[in-house]
């Protein structure tokens, strides 16, 4: 244990965490779910999206910016599509409800596609992927985000850090979990050099006037993030075509916000004035591999090419080559021991939650 | 005109480079289809997929690795879904085949995904998006190719530079299109550099220990390039997530060859003892806007879209934030006044071909 950190038990910070989404008043069965997906960051080392944001989810139901009794409706539908009004509901609660409609939809069709719109954030991309990888389907999910990223040749933060996460199931390993921010950095790591006041790598941001800046604060100071790719030479175009796709599928494809006019996640900021849509926008995907070829034959060949990619020559003896999802999983594993590890301002915030609305949280 | 090329008009290109495919072999029909996406390449200024491949192609098939005869074969298939067997013909010809079978099958679902296996390269992406985006749907498509991309740890090629298409359509603007390698560096710009001595940019290759290289040369000394990302504090687990998703989908999915097995484009290089599936594997997908939401609001939500991003603040003032695929119709509409220009080494190549076979190359 580091100085740093206090270890809790999954189960307290599980309760904890349902406790409050209850004191905001959701029902049992969507308190549960929305935990679930908090708790699954924390197990899996995703340490900035588990907990650490509850306070956030809490500030901007206060701030009326969540309903959290909503009745998701599905406003168009083929037998493969769906899209989803989540009623401005928790993103936590309405991702799992569109995964598991897209699930549905794979096993009579081979494929379902389920966009939500009206939706808020929904935590960690991997959750709602494995709740196919865990039926043997691949999952793919997409969200955007309120704008922190600008577009090649741009001054303004246009795009969201909007993350595409890719799970692939396969025999006999943890599935293949791709789960990646479209922005070079990823704002939690941002967020720690920010605390401790360090420069951050070239390559991250840009500040007001459009230069490249290692400055930390430099987002407070009208900077942006810059796309995957970092510079001109080395791709950033790419970052943001791949950041643009992600907000067309989740935003306009939906009928949500989409680009400068995505809602932000800090109940501090102001919403956009003539929205273009309505909240923010998701897209879930589940692909039944059998309607390709034999289920067996594609979860052989997924071990296959785990095997040879994890036995591929390393640069460092001590480093391997590692599947997507592996470091994740490997955390889960060890924290199933330990516990997990809060930053001790993290719990002060939890503690300041829990004393407002009456509930303790125990170590 | 530079002295390094000369121009040639789109028909006599187009009518030399059909000839050439009918010279290996192939149908009128399939002739045109593989002319028709060598050419658009060209039209679009993606010369390093253009004609300047066709003596590639024809040495392939010379080497027995192309069957110019082939006929394709629907080897599994749902409402949504279908496996495509292309007989080791051309994925030019087997691309389209797959993209509108994907089409067909969203027009009646909504969504239709469509692999292919036993195939060889398609060319530009975005020829077969634009078959999805032409009838108002969004096209995706991806394909594996012959390993020179590390992942991230590791000394080995892996991976091919596996490219992404996502084409989209609006109501008054040409077509939305992501087109990227999910490498950092683009093969075509490596070989002008190699052809110039010069050195490349840092953040494309590592040398033959994983060292980062600018030696544009590095790939014959035992190198590889780098995932899009380049290194590891801009993300370039990034860059190898997506490259490895593209080869699960493309190659893992449809029974295809994936990862170091990928057979190589050109025809010197041996293929490998011991493949675990059949030729080169492509994805496509097709997705009815109209399943989500009205298609005319869609279109001019991604109007909007547009527009907000083409008037956004540029950083330089004569360098405006463009939409992807903007600068190649840009390239689209001047080569339809200038005609090609084709790099004089190319022409030479093609002249030398068309000797072969008997058919003059007109400018």
């Amino acid at each position: 244990m580091t100085p740093e950190t206090l270890y809790f038990t999954e189960e307290s910070l599980r309760t904890f965490t349902e406790q409050v989404f209850e004191a905001m008043g959701c029902s049992k069965l969507h308190a549960q779910r929305a935990a679930d997906v908090l708790i699954k960051a924390d197990m899996r080392g995703i340490d900035s999206h588990g907990v650490a944001r509850l306070a956030g989810y809490f500030r901007l139901w206060e701030a009326g910016r969540i309903n959290t009794k909503p009745s998701f409706k599905v406003t168009k539908e083929r037998i493969s599509a769906a899209n989803v009004d989540a009623d401005g509901g928790l993103g936590l609660v309405s991702g799992p409800f569109a995964m598991e409609l897209a699930i549905d939809k794979s096993m009579r069709s081979g494929i379902g596609i389920v966009t939500v719109h009206n939706s808020n954030h929904f935590g960690i991309g991997c959750y709602h992927g494995m709740l196919a990888s865990s039926k043997q389907l691949i999952g793919i999910c997409m969200t955007n985000a309120s704008p922190l990223v600008a577009p090649t040749n741009g001054k303004s933060r246009m795009l969201g850090t909007n993350p595409i996460t890719v799970v692939v199931p396969s025999l006999s390993y943890p599935p293949f979990v791709a789960d990646l921010a479209t922005s070079a950095a990823a704002n939690g790591k941002l967020e720690l050099l920010q605390r401790k006041d360090l420069e951050a790598p070239s390559g991250w941001m840009q500040d007001a006037e459009g230069m490249p800046s290692t400055d930390p604060h430099v987002l407070k100071k009208g900077g942006a993030l810059l796309g995957l790719g970092s510079t001109p030479d080395t791709g950033m175009h790419k970052g943001y075509c791949l950041g643009a796709s992600v907000d067309i599928f989740s935003g306009v494809l939906s009928g949500a916000n989409y680009g400068p006019w995505v809602p932000p996640f800090v109940a501090f900021l102001p919403l956009a004035h003539h929205p273009v849509g309505k909240g923010i926008g998701h897209c879930f995907m589940a692909i039944d591999v059998d309607a390709f070829r034999e289920r067996s034959e594609f979860l052989e060949h997924m071990d296959q090419w785990i095997v040879a990619f994890k036995s591929s020559e390393p640069i460092h003896r001590d480093e391997p080559v590692l599947i997507p999802g592996e470091p994740e999983f490997r955390q889960e594993v060890l924290r199933k021991k330990t516990g997990i590890p809060v930053l001790i301002p993290v719990v002060q915030d939890l503690e300041l939650l829990g004393r407002r609305i009456g509930i303790d949280l125990e170590a």
